[in-house]
């Protein structure tokens, strides 16, 4: 079946907007860390055009990851989960199809 | 007198080059605190990616400035001083031509 063909509850909904949420909190948290981490160490103007360079690479991934179209959303949260941003857990509640899908 | 018909003695060359890194080094360190600030007030997503925008600003200002050829320098030395990164006894030692043509 087609991630496009698939139905979403409101309930389900309301569990997919909780996790997507969810995961970009905890995402937003790591690279706040890691700017804290390389700001300690700001020396010189490399570590300036560094610290550039991450949140240019952050900032395009998750640009392209945070895809809320529910044609997508299944393997969001695969990519999500696989990165430890979410855990399966967070997804409990959506139907056991989906949950297939996105454990694949 | 065009600017790359102009001479530049090996002193006048030392001079320019201290010059020159000085207020390099001036904005770097402008920036550092800049960053330092923000970072202080990091709380959520938007905060990053207005960090993310000031580096990409302030990056692009830097590249295009600080040319070194040296039918660009009394210009780039122009400034340099009108920005306050170095004032112009920095550039003591230069031939009055050439003062004459930063400070028109």
């Amino acid at each position: 079946m087609y991630s496009n063909e698939i139905k979403w509850s409101s309930s389900e909904k309301k569990i997919a907007r909780d996790a997507f949420d969810k995961a970009y909190q905890n995402e937003i948290e790591e690279i706040e860390n890691a700017i804290k981490e390389k700001v300690k160490k700001l020396e010189m103007a490399s570590d300036i055009w560094s610290l550039h360079d991450y949140l240019t690479k952050r900032r395009k991934e998750i640009d392209r990851k945070y895809d809320y179209r529910y044609s997508q959303l299944l393997f969001v949260f695969r990519t999500l989960i696989s990165q430890n941003y979410i855990s399966v857990n967070d997804l409990s509640g959506l139907s056991e199809e989906k949950i297939s899908i996105i454990q694949k």
